[in-house]
């Protein structure tokens, strides 16, 4: 257990000390788990009270497709053989929430997605292979309105995980002053090229073309007391279907949530590109084969509703929630990069 | 839209006309479509409020292991290549949910599975790839707590969709004099062994010692007016975990749970075998490699708590519920057996 200023996002003794899980059938038993089992099922409660408090539908994504979110960062998707077809286990639900815009115009999923990470992420504490995203759109939004979302859902669960099983919270380390600020009003807004100048002017070699990387995440987040959004990531830096600002080429319209304490990045979202053109010449410039992307070009080429919208990591929150050191603690079956197990 | 004396189990003229999907987005957009989403949203609502209010937890199921349920029926699971590794898409997620017992003596899953079926299921209205099961266990409970729990929860289902949505069932063409009796009282049980013998006395070739096909389904839950159990199906036909009765070789403590109107079977559960020698050799007579299943007989042979416990097919009872002739009118990106789909 930790207070929030000593959470890392840098492999430090203690990191590498937990890096991996005890024995399953201790893991299984352990009060700790327990606990984070329990907040996080007051999460999901919070979550989907919120949500459609707010007129959204929940809607359940599917698990393999031809194609999914070609993702970042050195992760990749899991191929399956389909009867005979190659698929893949979706790694993010981004293409679906988007088609299911036609029926729904605001839906969200809890979305299971696997990512097979490079093995050098086993001892950040904030990668699993197999993880859950609160994964929301929004029908006719622009990135402001999906930011209120992401805030008000944010506050929603630490409120309600607050009131509902405080004893919990205070077992684990945690008490109200760690989360008095996120309560207390709107969350700073960052741009990206704001990011690179405060991390660059301490002293930390930020790529001003890339996502923030861990150390400077973990640096910006570590410095604040309450969890801000970056704005305005480079194109090249995220998925295809982030939109470009059209005043400001290179300039995409998405975001990140990131928490305070150390515990960095909980959500990613943007306005999505929706113009057909665009979509193939963005699937082209990222590497991929628009070719593959058959079902969703066609949907695209009659027309996919503007929308915008996030996805918010599940464990990700619940660890914030609970202070605890790394992701494994907070997932019953937890599945470390490179590292085989149940 | 059916009446539920027109919906079957075989491929009617009616079921192959309406086997395949209409193009995704005029399926994305249909309004029936919304109105099962709009179902299956009370339904889990309705599951979850119920099984809370029981003393359960909410927990999530992994996507993949090094095993899954070996299954039956020649459904088959779906490989994955995980860090060089042959895992499993899990088809059912009983191993974990017996494991999570050493946390929570009463738990609950909305668990996503994958079921590679043979393409002859394509036109039984039936079967889809991908579906979701209400997964429920429970910790020192034998096979009747069990069945009245999935009673209660169906019964909760319907009583909560029936109060919450009422228009939209109306639209679908049902009413409540459908559901008039499932809420009146409890369900009747037939065993196995009594099931054959109705079948065979009228006219219906039904094997003894296997599973009822889908035709004797078909004719047992069209003559009834609510849904009913079927248990102690004889070894062979089930799953290794399916306790045998010490009282009784070669008859399982087990059961299923069958709609009345022709929609059949919504629920298959049992009391779960927790003896290590005994475990071993189930799995051996089921044809299956004890090796494979290591990190689950390790758990065993440490001790799995006694329980018992049932899966509830979430789409199928969103088609029981809405009338539906088929299960890919009630998802969004529905997956027929044999068929390349989004």
């Amino acid at each position: 257990m930790s207070s929030p200023h000593t959470a890392t996002t840098e492999p430090t003794a203690l990191d590498r000390a937990c890096a991996h899980p005890p024995p399953l059938g201790e893991h299984l038993r352990s009060p700790q788990l327990r606990a984070a089992m329990l907040v996080q099922q007051e999460v999901l409660s919070a979550a989907r009270q919120f949500l459609r408090d707010q007129g959204f539908t929940e809607l359940l994504p599917p698990m393999v497709g031809p194609v999914t979110d070609p993702g970042g960062r050195g992760a990749k998707a899991v191929d399956v053989d389909y009867y005979g077809h190659r698929y893949k286990l979706m790694t993010s639900a981004i293409l679906y929430k988007q088609a299911s815009l036609r029926g729904f115009a605001k839906l969200f999923y809890i979305a299971p997605n696997l990512r097979v990470e490079p093995p050098e992420t086993t001892t950040t504490g904030r990668h699993l292979v197999e993880f859950h995203q609160i994964d929301v759109e929004i029908a006719d939004a622009d990135r402001e309105e999906a930011q209120a979302i992401a805030s008000g859902l944010l506050g929603q669960a630490v409120h309600h995980v607050g009131h509902a099983v405080p004893d919990l919270l205070r077992e684990l380390g945690r008490d109200a002053a760690d989360f008095a600020p996120l309560l207390s009003g709107p969350f700073e807004r960052y741009t990206h090229a704001q990011a690179v100048e405060l991390l660059r002017a301490r002293g930390h070699a930020q790529n001003p073309d890339a996502e923030i990387d861990w150390e400077g995440e973990r640096m910006l987040s570590l410095s604040s007391e309450k969890p801000f959004f970056v704005d305005d990531y480079p194109k090249g830096s995220r998925g295809f279907y982030d939109r470009e600002d059209p005043h400001r080429p290179g300039v995409l319209r998405n975001f990140d949530l990131l928490a305070h304490g150390g515990y960095g990045e909980l959500a990613s979202g943007s306005e999505r590109e929706t113009h057909y053109p665009t979509l193939i010449t963005r699937i082209r410039e990222s590497g991929e084969n628009p070719a593959k992307y058959a079902w969703y070009l066609d949907l695209a080429r009659e027309g996919l509703p503007h929308s915008a919208g996030f996805g918010m990591g599940l464990e990700r929150l619940v660890r914030f929630l609970t202070g605890l050191d790394t992701l494994w603690q907070v997932s019953a079956y937890p599945k470390l990069p490179g590292v085989a197990a149940p």
